[in-house]
């Protein structure tokens, strides 16, 4: 079996038996899901193995399972799924200095370091990587996708520089006591909203519109209202889920997409909502669905001379953009893969209490019915936000 | 006497008799101030004769008043001052279709269009007007810098794209009715910040420094909070404004600076505030005092690759810049100079609830009274924040 | 009939008779093009009558003959051609003090300043006229786009502002006297290369790819060649025009896109006269074509976290856009609509020896023989380049 | 005695019997140079042992020698000199496999990948590293900089991801066949100059000035010509340096600065070679003196709303910086330590032809020699511009 591990140190690594079952999450090449136990593994140089304490169910987690692929990731084998994840230091390998297990340090019954998990484990040494674009390594081993095994079980091997707590000396800042494991397994798509609005580059009273109020559509609305953008609207197809986006940041105006209408339709009615002239459009759209009428809708919303920024992919190609339109009007298309050195300004974020997400948890499961979980987060029907697996099991020091 | 409207069309503008005295604070070439009636301009085309509701003493007014001069800038002859101000419109000049006078449109009393005031009228024919850096326009003539009058005045002509309400058809939204006159007025200082924020490029979870915790500084660190700048850390000499700032912006940290330390030290002490790794260090410092010290401990305290703004000036030329730490650090250094296209997003803020800056406002005194209230925001032993000259008068429309 | 003139004041315009006839090129909305005798309008305020040189043919208007619209600019009446132009001063109107008719200023036989001129006049008052971006303005009055009558004439009027010679005080340098006609004309495409290289943001030293090789495309080649991008690979299905650019640019590298190929197939192959490897693809791919393989090929093209600035556009919109690609690989996708600010940098480039276009000129007709000069440059099979349009006829002062 | 190698893993290095001398130019704590045999060691994992063929004396060199320090960086005991260097793949370590030694792979008489040396080796670790600014490293190891061994040797190890050819699988093109030593050697001096224009922005047709005609000055000027920056103007308070510029690059102006006078006489005079008018002043400068006198004048020579870029530096501190005029002009002010990812735009600037430089180096002495060089070097009245130090020994693998 590929694990992120093997691929390491591309040697035989070495297991051994933990104090506790080591339930695992796996997606299949056949596209089913099983529920088994998983070897756990010694942490190498460098290395923490980590009691994953709170896994959050991700949109990708499903394709992968469903349809076997995205873009050209492809489930050849059982990997375990899972990347948005907290847990708890329980041994360190050789070398880790600033990652500690078995202390008492919190009064949330941990007895180790609490850790956020940043999934990708770049290669360091290709020119993406020496440029500081990290999340563009094409040689990453990211947790969930094959062959790399991912958070939805009990015991990960991870390296400690993708740890933020306080692991690489410099890279990360403490991930503090008030910041639970349920807002630690947030950070990861809150960090591909962070990445986002980096390159997104919002103004402290400038208008903005985020398209789709799913998990990802959600945050990018409550970190965007954060940043001060103002106006804001956003736009979904399904009411309910503007009404949830309502109640989470109350200061938003939201537009219902009628699917029926065409583009340039919907775009003139969302402009209506920041007023009737040119100068009141939105610079900046934040483009969360993936869905080619939206980013349509995005071009014919955006202010002449503005930026959207997709943030949500779906399908390979697109068709009916306006090419056109978005060179007279001089849009700026920009995309993000992932992100990179987010995690710390993550943590301030829920740590300062500029964004409280904890709202977006809609369903917990505990990890022994994780497939459960994976199963109802798949049905649109449930109307799940975001579906976290925790394991309440007490971390025990080995 | 010079004034705006005169250089603007370069010909004897007419005056009138207005239905209300005229009262005026003028500066004069002798350092000296008093307060005269002062003539009454018919707005030509594309102007508009405002009823000055509230103006904010500046210290650039308290400058011009001691000193004679600001840089270049100086007090040949008799200068009405203040440009700080918001209005109701009570007559348009020919070609003004957007804003008007003499309809009761808000419950306030007043009786036409509410506007804030920008105070620049640039050329709109340099290259720097073109290239939309019209605040670095050399031909600018400014509201309350000789021979421009100003806004310390009941009657004031300005053109009409330089009036925000909805003046310029498509430039400047809507002075809404919650947005007060005195918030009106705030909107200069709040421009001047909102210009630094523009070219700081704050990020949501990363920190900042804001030095200095006068009118500027604090509507900076407001701003930034907005702007979801964290953690957040506020410098100054005076306990009783650190005291202040801590009330305004709730979640900041205070630094107060002993006078006796030098630059790196104070700096390494603001930097504990943060943590004690380099990369904790701020990436952002807005310098808002102008003072030598204060900058050059901006420069010790900033990340490695950092950016220090610097939005307040003091002297024509300082001493002892750190250069060589500047370099190893790789320090960007950027400067404003007023602010361009800043009023629509200032509004934004302060009626969407962004920022509330009416604390500030700590005396009022009446427009017959206007010599006091710069009197009394000349002397620092009085700690006033922003002294705001009102006309509490009815608007008549003529 | 509709003119820019008459549109800029909108009252009736003075036409005169002035020594010379004043033959015109005209399209109408039947889509026939029509050489007919034109008024000749008398320079307002801040106005210019200038003898029309060297007028370029642009694809735009043989589009506008063909097609009878661009996008949204449609041709509803007869409208005269043309907005590659050069000239020489005839007549000033009140208030142009910058631009002399009349003077012997030259050795070319000219008898008048020697102008440049920018076709668009934006409205100067619009929130992107103020923000600098007036390239984008809504209310633009563009020669040669209906119903603004072009340059394809002896006499044009135009305002002084956007003639370059030094006519504004502040915005344009001189168009030395060893910049010819031909040459003038050749600033508006150079031009619009030019609005694109400044967003490309080239790095000396870095690659670049030039997709077609027309009259942009190869003005591309050469201004980047000329900002230091290397190596340099242009693409063109047509091997002539790439034995062309090879001749025009000696160091570039030419690449004969095979359209039975597909986009991810050609990419590679542009690729691999960079190098193997990831790191060596080029950071920046500048597009001159609109055509959607182009496009879908350049996406795949660029380096991963690399940038496409859309130069040239085609169909209104373009269908199968690699999105997910685009996504992967963090590229930012950047269109332009014309230029701003980009004259004075061209005459630099001309006079400065930066770049040597002449060769461009394929084609030379007089004025009288203009239609046959159009209905040349609509002819793919002819191979013209660049036809120009000239009028030797001396220059009288009235 | 400390070395990079040493530092590099913390343990003792195996050192051995070269077939040839090893002879060093080393400095020491007393402020004296020695040249001493040095030891050879053996490359561990990862590493390269190399033939060194040219070194270029760099100020900093002399300023180690003479002052004992720069900066915080310290000479506290013997340490080789030199980082400006080239060489011959001798023998490599553990694990390189992009790199090799014995083969003749060149006509040159190289026995073995020729190479140009990146002097710096960051830790890859901290923040800094990992954001992709390497260079602010506060834990590299430079070559020639106490503790870590340079570059006036014959023989030494260094990291294979920072020896240029094409080492690092995907981060370094190769140094082609077509760059002499001599230039390879140039490539540092270069990547300073890239460090700087890649923040300085330069358009093509935009106006610039580089202050100061030393090395790095020249270089500057030369990258900047080859970015399309026109009109051109180097100044200099020698007029030797400024015939040597004129020679280098002819199209460019130079201004001979007379120190008598002060900073805002000496900016109106070199304003003056760009034209008359505000437009015309240089947007950019590029300021290589270091000297307090030459940055002031930069100050007032920029175009309003321009960037001055540092590129050298000289004392800790500077003095009588106009902040004031900084402020008004909204001025940016940029500085750079040392480079990142520099070397591939380089060989691809001197293989492609973008830049020759190897019209700079004045005086060549062979390494048995290197100590007269710097001696040389270190005087002014020498006249010289580039010293290099030539090793032409066959370089013979073992």
């Amino acid at each position: 079996m590929g694990s992120l591990e093997a691929a390491a140190d591309s040697t035989t690594r070495g297991t051994f038996k933990a104090p506790l079952p080591n339930p695992s999450l796996q997606v299949t090449a056949e596209h089913t899901l099983k529920l088994v136990e998983a070897p756990v593994y010694l942490p190498g140089p460098a290395e923490v193995l980590v009691h994953i304490k709170t896994t959050g169910i991700c949109g990708s987690d499903v394709h992968f399972w469903k349809r076997g692929r995205i873009g050209s990731l492809t489930v050849e084998g059982d990997c375990i799924l899972g990347h948005e994840a907290a847990g708890v230091v329980v041994k360190c390998g050789e070398g880790v200095t600033d990652l500690k297990p078995g202390e008492n340090l919190t009064q949330t019954g941990a007895i180790g370091d609490r850790v956020a998990v940043e999934p990708g484990v770049p290669c360091g040494k290709c020119f993406l990587c020496l440029d500081g674009r990290y999340n563009l390594c094409k040689d990453v081993q990211f947790a969930g996708v094959y062959p790399y095994d991912g958070t939805l079980q009990r015991y990960k091997v991870h390296p400690a520089t993708w740890l933020h707590k306080r692991i690489n000396p410099t890279f990360s800042p403490r991930l503090p006591d008030n910041v639970s494991f349920a807002e630690g397994a947030l950070l990861e798509p809150l960090s591909v909203v962070l990445q986002g609005l980096r390159i997104a580059q919002l103004n402290l009273g400038r208008g903005a519109v985020v398209c789709g109020a799913g998990p990802i559509g959600l945050i990018a609305l409550a970190a965007a209202r954060a940043s001060g953008a103002h106006p804001l609207v956003i736009t979904d197809v399904e009411p309910k889920r503007l009404e949830f986006a309502r109640q989470f940041v109350s200061s938003c105006l939201t537009y219902r997409v009628d699917p029926a209408q065409g583009p340039e339709e919907v775009a003139a009615e969302i402009r209506r909502l920041f007023g009737t002239r040119e100068y009141e459009a939105p610079p900046t759209v934040l483009e969360c669905t993936g869905a080619e009428s939206s980013i349509c809708t995005a071009a014919f919303t955006v202010r002449r001379g503005g930026t959207i920024v997709v943030i949500g992919t779906g399908k390979p190609t697109i068709n009916n953009l306006p090419f056109m339109h978005l060179s007279l009007a001089e849009i700026e298309l920009k995309f993000i893969n992932r992100y990179n050195d987010t995690w710390p300004a993550g943590i301030a974020c829920l740590s300062g209490g500029l964004l409280d997400l904890k709202g977006l948890v809609s369903h917990v499961f505990p990890l022994e019915r994780a497939l459960e979980g994976l199963v109802l987060a798949s049905d649109p029907g449930q109307g799940s936000i975001k579906v976290h697996i925790v394991d309440d099991r007490e971390t025990i020091t080995f």
